[in-house]
């Protein structure tokens, strides 16, 4: 019997980040829709498939689009505006003063073109935190993206509201108006625990559970965050959320650098996710996660590069490699965080820290969103081990297409739904306005 | 008066390296044979030169090419066999028992995939380290690119010769063939402490002064080395090598990892180059050279990738992010390995390692070492500090032009010297070579 699907792809080598990690030598993929409905060798699949359209990736890796578990989109506009300081100095002096100013059609600008890079470096999903969030909803819908986002809950007022009741009402807003999307979903993303209240925290707790969405918030990120955190609440930040109903699966602990063993144990037990960001973390000497100590207990652990202002890319295949050599440098020990542990992060633990179960792998079922790298590129040449190519070898700029939801969105150097030409115009037009606002 | 040259560059951003450090913007490049004869705004130099050719890269940033100061080329083809594992394992296990088999043809494929990578990349001169030298260099003078190399002095047999005494031989033979290369120079190259004897060494270290070549050696990579050094000869690595007189100003030590301040202190004052491989330093957690203080004490540092077999690819791009991310959260100082400083090191330090003075800078009378990064790019946009977005922005994969000696070897996404094509199918073909060497 002869099957139907709209496209049958063809490639070299498939990764399939499957329960068994199969790597498949030439396959190939049927899907209908946004979904994957086939997948096996390409003399498996071929025969039994009639498809509207076939591509063939020829000599081709392709994997799993990375999940980047935690970002700002919109800061790509801030990229390299201010490197090699301090912390605060760096978020008062530098940040701050132009956030203050950002405006809906700015932030979507930034967003879009947060989204074309994540495209072109294989990222097909990402979790984010901003404000003025509806204009990144918008920059996602238009790029062909996923992402999980939410408006930064503070204390204090943001660009998008005067007050914080204003920003949940936002929260209600935002649901509203995408709950339908296909691929974009709201989290509740209360900002940090020294940006907000304890009261703050709870309405965002009930909030997530009534309207059945995940919860995102920064914690633990340096050890000044938890000396604060015992002066101003007498707790450490994991106990004080915890005692005020915030570990729960549906959330995601974006950092979590300063954590004792019996709290990494806790996160374990309540099901709570972490976004691991090693290269924010690094650049801005917070500290390093205990990821290895992590793993160990059974947390489930996912990737993200943080804003482009403290990394300075949202490249997930760079950041793999950070994440796989600084956690066998800073244990001294060479088998720590290996390649597949790292790939799992940015695939199948992305898919966690955004609380999706239908991306993550390329398996029946699940949705097509799928990225080849060209393997005649220098760097992967010869091939031994796909994923140790993807984690320690790849750049990200082999990436050669992008698929999200069925929809190729870049395929052989060019974007296939972004004017991208328009958007670098834009994009260079706007560098002054940043300028003008820098201290 | 109008001048005469071979050819005018035209782009947006030049990063020069010069004393100053000066950016131009819409700046020019003159370039007569193999050097760089003037430079400065395009309106200044227009006006004024006569050329033969014009090459306007437009929206680029055009700077020094870089310099890897410290790899094994040919590993290339040992990229991904084995990872994630000790030090010991990985080398007696997997890469010793492949190199047993090496041939002069094999190691020249290696080596010449590795000039293609490094081209692509931005590399327009490196130090090598390996077996079958001849053989590199041969891919080396293919391909265009600029090196400083050298035989692997062992007190065993190599594939290259069955004892040390013919090794010395060949140090003299290969310098013969190649000392009036124009781009290809020789040093003598004890491999390490751990794999010579002290007379091997003295004879080193006499050889070079002989024949008036640099030296290069591996040492105080891992504290086992130390112990070592420590039981075998009484005295730690840089004691050891220092007074049998290895330490001048023409000799590069790769590694450096465990060094004491007085150690450091002495390196300064005798004026050695440190190569600093922080990327293989991690992956095979060998620990974490201390550059900070090498800098404080006015060491000259530059920067290598070490081999593709630890590393694994030869990119100075993502090596140079690697540096400045791992100090600053190594000593937890934001501040540490700025961007300017860690450009520093991948050009005019490695310009230092390779003990030349004619690279790593783009002024009058340098060689014409140059390439260019598309600043059309989405992670390199939008431009707020050039020096920044090379540093930690950047992939390599960027770089739309690299030119060695004034020749182009790359632009628009094709070589224009090596056939690409070609060496492509070699390297795949020689895949299961490989793999029939491993265990």
């Amino acid at each position: 019997m002869t099957l139907v699907c709209d496209l049958l792809i063809q490639a070299d080598t498939i990764l399939t980040q499957d329960p068994d990690r199969t790597v498949i030598e030439r396959g190939g993929i049927a899907i209908t829709g946004d979904t994957i409905t086939d997948i096996g060798t390409w003399d498996s699949i071929r025969p039994r498939y009639h498809a509207a359209k076939t591509l063939d990736l020829g000599r081709s890796l392709v994997m799993p689009g990375l999940v980047n578990a935690h970002t700002h989109a919109a800061m790509t506009l801030l990229r390299g505006v201010a490197d090699d300081l301090p912390l605060m100095e760096w978020l008062t002096k530098h940040i701050f003063p132009v956030e203050q100013h950002l405006t809906s059609e700015i932030v979507e600008l930034g967003a879009l073109l947060a989204c074309a890079e994540m495209t072109r470096f294989g990222t097909t999903a990402f979790c984010d935190m901003y404000l003025l969030e509806d204009a990144t909803y918008r920059a996602v819908d238009r790029a062909g993206l996923r992402a999980l986002g939410g408006e930064g809950i503070f204390m204090f007022p943001s660009p998008a509201y005067p007050d914080t009741n204003r920003g949940f009402e936002i929260v209600r807003e935002l649901h509203e108006k995408w709950k339908a999307h296909p691929r974009i979903r709201q989290s509740v993303m209360p900002h940090a625990i020294y940006t907000t209240t304890p009261e703050i925290l709870t309405r965002c707790r009930d909030i997530a559970e009534e309207l059945t969405l995940p919860l995102h918030i920064h914690l633990a990120e340096t050890a000044s965050e938890t000396r604060q955190c015992l002066e101003t609440h007498g707790k450490r930040p994991l106990q004080y959320i915890h005692e005020l109903g915030l570990l729960t699966p549906q959330t995601t602990l974006a950092h979590c650098v300063d954590l004792t063993d019996d709290e990494i144990a806790l996160i374990a037990e309540t099901g709570a996710v972490v976004a691991h960001n090693p290269e924010s973390n690094m650049k801005l000497a917070s500290g390093i996660a205990d990821v290895p100590g992590m793993l160990r207990h059974g947390v489930r652990v996912s990737l993200g590069t943080d804003g482009a202002a403290s990394n300075n890319a949202l490249n997930m295949f760079t950041e793999m490699t950070s994440c796989a050599l600084l956690h066998k440098v800073h244990g001294m020990d060479p088998t720590s965080a290996p390649a597949q542990v790292v790939l799992d992060m940015a695939t199948l633990g992305g898919a966690g820290a955004l609380h999706l179960n239908s991306v993550g792998a390329l398996m029946p079922g699940m949705q097509a969103d799928i990225i080849a790298l060209d393997l005649d590129a220098p760097n992967l040449l010869p091939l031994h081990n796909p994923v140790s190519h993807a984690v320690y070898a790849a750049t990200g700029a082999e990436v050669c297409m992008t698929m999200v939801a069925g929809e190729v969105l870049y395929n052989d150097g060019a974007y296939q739904k972004i004017d991208y030409p328009a958007l670098v115009d834009e994009v260079r037009s706007l560098r002054d306005w940043v300028r003008s606002h820098l201290a």
